[in-house]
């Protein structure tokens, strides 16, 4: 299966569903949208869009389970915008000034208008998915509101863990999982859940596409942790990179806490110098955050992959979604 | 019709609406919630809820066209919702540090954590539509999902306008109406909307529900402009309170940048100090901006109860929406 074609009507849908607010008045509010979405200013083309994972979990699940993926467009686009209002929001929240290579939209426009180009992006999410009401009957399209939001009430404990973490030393690799299940793995899970959904599976067939998905992002999330330590860019290239920099509450990190030696003792005196961080990666590592973390990720993606054998994806989008788990589960290749 | 038992059935839907967060790791979280919604913290009480104005629209509606109220509480936890989702993003957009006389979310924990309270409430309300589901059928559901999240749009269209306007001085009366019509008739509008739609009025009679609530949005905004410049508080009270001082782009202000005179000029020159309050308050009266937004509320005020005798509501619930109209209609007295 060509995910090109799948791709291409994405965007389609994508910008059909924030052409909402092309109109005269508001064509600024617009162009703050599509800047975002990495169709125009400076910068613009596939490397500012993102790689459309979420939306083509779901197409690609629809599929798999024998429906018409056109008809799941809506449902695409709609967690495509979840993903991208919790980007816009979480750069104001990390105070981050770059994201996919270009200043955010609160750079650009300063965070009271970005905070309301997140809440449009997050409403016009909600149009997209009733939309589907066009393509399926109300209780389908219902039902699929209802697992978006649900997710996306995760979204919000999961940042709130994140943020409430950022001055809290007394952390374990326990307070690690429902932080990570709500930022990363409820968003992929619900994709596959609703994409299984509007294919038509039955409950205990979406059950193991959700499952899937879930421990898919978990697995996800735990490599690019690793990736943020240990990884090319962290070590050798800008220094910067690296999470233990940044501050970030990784699983590595926590699992270095848990084991209270040299790497707890350094991080408890405050942020980590570019200077020093292959030393300390050095150190985490000896002390055994790689390894948890590298044992974590595997058991994840095991169960990742167990659920998707059990939800038994069928024909060439099947093969496709074999295979775009593939390309995530071993990206540090 | 007693309206105390609307208001405590609304108040105890909110409450289990927002319990969804209500869980050990996510204590602090549901706390910032209870918190901004009135009911925990310091000032916590009727004070500090507000008026529940909205969730009593929507109610009076359901049960004047002739169904049960009670069906419709999760459409007035809704739109609640999306109220105090607004406010608790508003107050971080325009810096301000009290909210019903208590501070602000943003205030009290940070911008950061604010935003996403703004975020967890608007995710509820999302939730707390989708809930009619139990009462009602799915298409039914679906319709007042629809109505929200489109009337949400215009609610950050409104929002987009106003904070596009703050450094604007090219503005004239035209400018005026697109604005308010998202930032306060909307939700107003979606509120008697969705109400006759859950009392299960034909087409007509919702349309004439709708259109009372958006002209009942924009007499009331006017009033509250004249108000801020010319009630009590705005001239004898705290000088600060005043329109003026702030700089707020309402009806009388861009009346009298359209008439080009002294206060036009004044205006121009930068914000208007406490001390000028009066004088300015004069001059833009006798340049015609009270008189102009006088008028635009009577005739507001005349649409607003024109729609509603169309409507012709029923009943004590009927007598009820009379009796809250004319209080909102004439607040200024």
């Amino acid at each position: 299966m060509d995910t090109k074609i799948l791709l291409s009507q994405i965007e389609q849908e994508l910008q059909k569903q924030i052409s909402r607010l092309d109109n005269p008045r508001t064509q600024p509010f617009h162009e703050m949208l599509t800047y975002h979405m990495g169709w125009t200013g400076e910068g613009a083309g596939p490397e500012a869009t993102g790689k459309r994972i979420r939306p083509l979990l779901v197409l690609l699940c629809t599929a798999t389970c024998g429906a018409d993926w056109q008809s799941a467009l809506p449902a695409a686009a709609a967690v495509e915008l979840v993903h991208n209002f919790s980007l816009v929001h979480d750069d104001i929240q990390d105070n981050s000034d770059k994201r996919r290579g270009r200043p955010t939209t609160w750079v650009k426009w300063g965070a009271p208008l970005a905070i309301n180009v997140g809440d449009a992006l997050f409403v016009i999410s909600n149009q997209a998915i009733i939309d589907l009401k066009e393509n399926y009957p109300a209780e389908v399209a219902l039902r699929a509101a209802e697992i978006l939001n649900n997710t996306c009430l995760d979204l919000t404990r999961g940042q709130f863990l994140d943020m409430s973490y950022e001055k809290r030393l007394d952390l374990s690799v326990d307070d690690y999982w429902p932080m990570v299940a709500g930022k990363t793995a409820a968003l992929l899970s619900a994709c596959c859940h609703i994409g299984a959904l509007l294919g038509g599976a039955d409950e205990s067939t979406q059950e193991a596409y959700r499952s899937f998905g879930h421990y898919l992002g978990l697995a996800f999330q735990v490599q690019d942790d690793i990736l943020g330590i240990w990884g090319d860019e962290a070590l050798t290239g800008k220094s910067a990179a690296s999470d233990l920099v940044e501050g970030k509450k990784s699983l590595p990190v926590l699992a270095g806490l848990g084991a209270d030696g040299k790497f707890a003792s350094r991080w408890k005196q405050g942020p980590i110098l570019s200077a020093e961080v292959a030393e300390f990666a050095r150190i985490l590592a000896s002390e055994g955050g790689y390894e948890k973390a590298n044992d974590a990720a595997k058991q994840m993606t095991d169960l990742a992959l167990m659920s998707l054998r059990e939800a038994d994806p069928q024909g060439e989008a099947g093969q496709a979604l074999f295979d775009l788990a593939d390309k995530l589960l071993k990206r540090s290749q």
